[in-house]
């Protein structure tokens, strides 16, 4: 009997390492086509399985899929597209086995964050409940860090390795600039309801006083005047300012920094960036000439400065699906053990997707500092290693040779096609 | 007699290079101790020497200068002061001539784009119009690579290859986002009035129809609807659009796109920004999702994914500086003279100070695309050596070793001090 084909899609907001993964999955697939036949991946993610829009990844060299390894992004696509329960939306199940059935699929990786993850749960029961056989395992996956169980998640150690980089950097720009021109930087990096990215911009202080001078996490509500005070302080005591923003910060009141109702000329309602509202803020009440930054996808998709421990972790995450896969394992996801701080050791384990889906990790109070505007010891203590390392791309004519797959489509064997909710 | 000494200042909006500029001039002078003393640099830049705050570069060991190479950021700080003429302002060049003869200085090298070239050639005024004898040579420094007369600007070959790689990055992001989300991504870099770093994301694509699709330059006023018909086509045929915008962007009537008359929350006009504004006019006329950053300082410091073209001819320049004044020149600023495209092969020239100071070079009409949007293949041929080559710190615990120099202060001489108007 042949063996079954496997599925596998990306989800969610892609990362720089989230092909690393796709790597790890392809590759030790490749290594055991005894019990793994091709590789399908989905095109933009589930959609991909629900309109029967299947990517033959046997068709790309491996010279091609080696290259995932260091490109970023979602080389097959991803989506924001969430699996409704089995009783809401029976519909989409029975797609999910008519497609399966049809192109010989036993194995399913998805390769995501928390809905990602509830995602490949709900998939798990097409076992259970409606009698199809198939190993549901999934890949973790999200800048935001914010998955339980594991360590950390792959895609967010290199975007707290481009975070402390670029505080680093842009901190020694305006200190060289503050004694005649601009004394205040506020970056704004992602972060809607945890705030483990703006926490690693802390990684690029050495000793006490170097930037980031503030860091504003959406755990801790703005206390507007206690905010003014530390930053009128830290003017007067160095000179300058360097203040790191989560884009999730709120009010007191509970409202989004970012959504200041503000209106710009045509009368609509300004979308995002709590960096100038920030900025504006502290203009207005100190007078200080600012400048700010909204780093948005140019952090997540930063693979020129990815962290070495991330990539490594990623494409680990990657293999141990497959092989969690082969040893019969069913509705799990690999995970990162962490054995020891300094030096950084890590080992895979492994947690059932019921115990991963939907939950959300935010920065336990031990790693906010006593003022609600930075982080502690022991929060720099855990983030260390993840930036450790670098791995940088090959590079031709002064640019990244990232790859582009063929992307070439499995022939579709259904006549039938499916409305998308 | 004792050799004069020489005075070396930053000045002006700081770059990833300018202190390879500083490593190049402090290198050289230390190879010639017998035609040149001490270099004391200005704190702050010219500010320094008018105030008597001259830092003593010679208490700095070899390595820490040499780690100016790979060190972004004004090492010495830098300011935004710019000199009146000897005859609205007699009083700033006494003060100049009697901090220079109280520390026995008779070398001005001053690093800077084209106000601070204006200052380095009134302070080389001094020797004819007053009688101290100085030699001044200028170094060029701008991100905004709008000096005339030299092949390229020190500093902008750098942020060239930062806007490329995070467009190509970012550009990747958005395509795996663009079937159920973000549609559109519109990336803000600097520029007030010359769009070269604009232009120089239009290396990110390697083929018609990659990213950027559509880049706005300070040089071409905003045809709104002739920009959202491209934009809508970009999306029907690739199904997502990235844009590249300079701060600079004007209306038809001359008017600055970031300064769009917003307001925020509290009533306040809303400062900067033109990404927003052109993501909304999108939003509002298409209906796409989309995301936006705002490089600002992070491009112009990203020292950890500068060009080696870019430090090797800022250094160069620096040492150039020193050799000019060595042979007698006086009021000149070594330049960079492309000799032939591909391979690129460049040289040091020789421009006089009163030829470069004020002149601002834009992007010429020949490199600008027909539509407006976008930049011609001369502009590519000429815009990519400029990134070829990574010159990469060195890293320690996941980031980048820059040095943080001593600073220490020259005693000062002078019981006076000097009023800065």
């Amino acid at each position: 009997m042949a063996p079954k084909n496997a599925f596998y899609a990306q989800s969610g907001g892609v990362t720089s390492v989230i092909n690393a993964s796709a790597c790890g999955v392809i590759e030790t697939a490749r290594r055991h086509p005894d019990r793994i036949g091709k590789v399908y991946a989905g095109r933009n993610g589930i959609i991909g399985a629900l309109r029967e829009d299947l990517i033959d990844t046997s068709l790309e060299s491996d010279h091609a899929i080696a290259a995932l390894r260091h490109t970023p992004a979602g080389a097959f696509g991803s989506c924001r597209y969430k699996l409704k329960g089995l009783e809401e939306n029976r519909a989409e199940y029975e797609r999910l086995i008519e497609v399966f059935e049809a192109h010989d699929i036993g194995y399913f990786f998805y390769n995501g964050g928390g809905d990602s993850q509830d995602t490949a749960h709900k998939v798990s029961q097409l076992g259970e409940k409606m009698g199809y056989p198939i190993t549901c395992i999934g890949v973790p996956k999200t800048v935001d860090n914010d998955l339980p169980v594991t360590d950390c998640c792959p895609g967010f150690g290199s975007v707290a390795k481009y975070v402390a980089v670029s505080t680093l950097e842009a901190g020694l720009d305006v200190r060289s600039m503050a004694e005649t021109s601009t004394k205040l930087f506020v970056l704004e990096v992602m972060g809607r309801h945890a705030g483990w990215i703006a926490a690693a911009a802390a990684l690029a202080a050495e000793e006490e006083g170097q930037p980031p001078h503030v860091i504003l996490l959406p755990e801790v509500p703005l206390d507007q005047q206690r905010f003014l005070d530390k930053v009128r302080a830290t003017v007067e005591r160095h000179g300058y300012c360097v203040i790191v923003v989560s884009e999730g910060l709120m009010t007191a009141d509970g409202k989004l920094l970012s959504d200041g109702g503000s209106k710009d000329a045509f009368g609509h309602t300004q979308l995002g960036g709590v960096a100038p509202v920030i900025a504006r803020m502290c203009k207005d009440a100190l007078g200080y000439k600012y400048h700010y930054a909204v780093a948005d996808y140019l952090q997540r998709a930063a693979r020129h400065i990815a962290s070495k421990t991330d990539v490594d972790q990623a494409y680990a995450l990657g293999a141990a699906a497959v092989e969690f896969a082969l040893e019969g394992r069913n509705a799990v996801m690999p995970t990162i053990v962490r054995k020891r701080d300094e030096p950084y050791q890590w080992e895979i384990g492994c947690a059932a997707l019921a115990d991963v889906a939907n939950v959300e990790q935010k920065l336990p109070p031990e790693y906010i500092a006593e003022d609600g505007m930075g982080v502690t010891e022991a929060c720099l203590r855990y983030l260390r290693p993840l930036i450790q390392g670098e791995d940088y791309p090959p590079y031709r004519s002064g640019l990244p040779e990232y790859v582009r797959l063929k992307n070439a489509s499995v022939p579709r064997l259904l006549g039938t096609t499916f409305e998308l909710r």
